[in-house]
């Protein structure tokens, strides 16, 4: 049941899914809804999902838009908050010039929209109300199809130019593999789920033996989702053993490499593989970054984020206008 | 001829070299001086030769130590500013427990002491008056013996807990070179010079033609300094290319990590062989580093510290109380 409280809503506009929630004014989540993200249609059909999702947020939630004080959006590619638009959304079917993201939703919900960068949100989110809430700095790592970064110090995000968290773009090989960037060595080119589902593809194609594709089909699905990497940890396969291990490897590295440079309290993991693989694979890119902490005698502290799948959209509803905690 | 207004004093301690300045209220030096850095005697002994220099740097002011106004010091190792102690100075003689630099030089010199961290201080000198003036957010990049960094955010340093900008262990290669810090991989085991001489000294002990230990012989050192790394190359020496090509491919690509997760607007390149390479070898480091710039349609600028040797001493003078500008 919906409070008398003024609502808002949260979308966290992902390259394969969108996520929707309702919260009340301590961001407790009332309602929620999940959609794949449409492969067709360009931004306009992406726009009309995500209208969707909330709407059936709203329903789960008991509650309908009138009392929506508004909506927060965080969306991958170039967002302009001021201008509601954004370019280049990179996973995004035929998303590269800027589209009228805020206007379409304002349209289509009839609230006001406020639009934030995805992994800024999800960041925000977790050092709100989620495993950040005891420090004052912190990175978030977000280790999903890519790997994305957030920055808090001192109590506020670092957004440099406006380009600044892109810890997946941390090289941890000179001149090693090819990143999905088109650069080389970058950790995600090791760790992002794309690059490794790029790599075990390739390995089988090579006659190397994984379960990986056949727990796929066996799933319905057409990509090795972190709930197929995952089964195929549980199954004991070697190539996803394998794969991971690399993948913690250079998160691990990139990480103590950041961390040498701001000394930041604590390394908040998420992403839809970091909250999959959880507590144990935290534990292992935290030993991994041991290696190369410098400050070895007092490294930070490593966290899951609590929020989970929920986070980039419960951090996108605290765009709204008066959300913040004061 | 000093003028009548109050001067201040400058102390930077390297591992080789003690260099004092004494400075105007505009930070101009009117005069300097350079001792070599005791190798025994431990901390008393340095502290003696600091003052020495001090008191030489005076003379060349034609000042005497009444008129200053105080004297900041910009040390290595573990530097606690509020107790005046230094403790674990890397590279300097029987220095790992505090040792009370500040009452040592005070009691010598008279005048209030103020301590601070070397890179620190150089960074702070090149922000505010140096090369890094029209920056509101930069990391200088200290090349030298080993790699420091600074970071200043926002017009402010970023120090972390204490422990940031520690950019020469940024990784450069996961499970790479073993750095003089006892971790692998580390910028500064390609890049530094202790790490560098280490390097040469192998490859011509394993038979390696070259002619850097000749020309330091001829220059009357025992050690690989900047100038002779500089000579070498004037004379093309290979192996001195090479190594040094390895350390601009080193130090381009931890630039280039940092810049992808803060998005500072500037790179300062200084320290000892930074400014004596110059601006043809910081070019050479941008180049480098933009291989590997997520954000490379806006590129931060590279620029050689201007402030040249007197930096790090310009930068201590700074720690004066007052001297920072309003």
């Amino acid at each position: 049941m919906a409070s008398k409280a003024k609502l808002r809503g949260g979308i966290d506009l992902g390259g394969t899914k969108i996520q929707a929630v309702v919260v009340d004014a301590d961001s407790k989540v009332l309602g929620s809804a999940r959609h794949p993200t449409p492969t067709t249609g360009g931004p306009a059909a992406v726009a009309a999902e995500m209208a969707g999702a909330l709407n059936e947020a709203l329903e789960d939630a008991d509650a309908d838009a009138a009392k929506l004080q508004g909506v927060g959006v965080g969306s991958p590619g170039d967002v302009d908050a001021k201008a509601g638009t954004v370019a280049r959304a990179g996973n995004l079917p035929d998303w590269e010039r800027p589209f009228e993201l805020g206007k379409a939703l304002s349209d289509a919900l009839g609230t006001p929209i406020a639009l934030g960068n995805d992994v800024g949100v999800a960041t925000e989110a977790e050092f709100q109300l989620g495993s950040g809430d005891p420090y004052q700095s912190l990175i978030g790592v977000f280790w999903g199809t890519g790997v994305g970064g957030g920055i808090i110090l001192d109590g506020k995000q670092w957004h440099g130019r406006g380009g600044a968290g892109e810890i997946g773009h941390v090289v941890v090989q000179e001149d090693g593999a090819r990143c999905p960037c088109g650069r080389h060595g970058c950790m995600e080119a090791y760790a992002g789920r794309g690059a490794m589902e790029a790599k075990a593809r390739k390995e089988h194609d090579d006659g190397r033996k994984t379960d990986l594709f056949k727990i796929m089909k066996k799933h319905d699905r057409v990509r090795l989702t972190s709930g197929i990497w995952q089964r195929a940890l549980d199954a004991d396969d070697k190539l996803a053993h394998e794969l991971i291990d690399r993948a913690v490897d250079a998160i691990g590295t990139a990480v103590a490499s950041v961390v040498n440079v701001l000394d930041v309290e604590a390394v908040i993991i998420g992403g839809g593989l970091g909250v999959r693989l959880g507590e144990p694979y935290a534990k292992k890119i935290e030993k991994r970054a041991r290696k190369n902490l410098f400050n070895d005698s007092r490294p930070p502290d490593f966290r899951v984020a609590s929020l989970g799948d929920f986070g980039g959209a419960i951090g996108a509803a605290l765009l709204v206008d008066g959300a913040r905690p004061s």
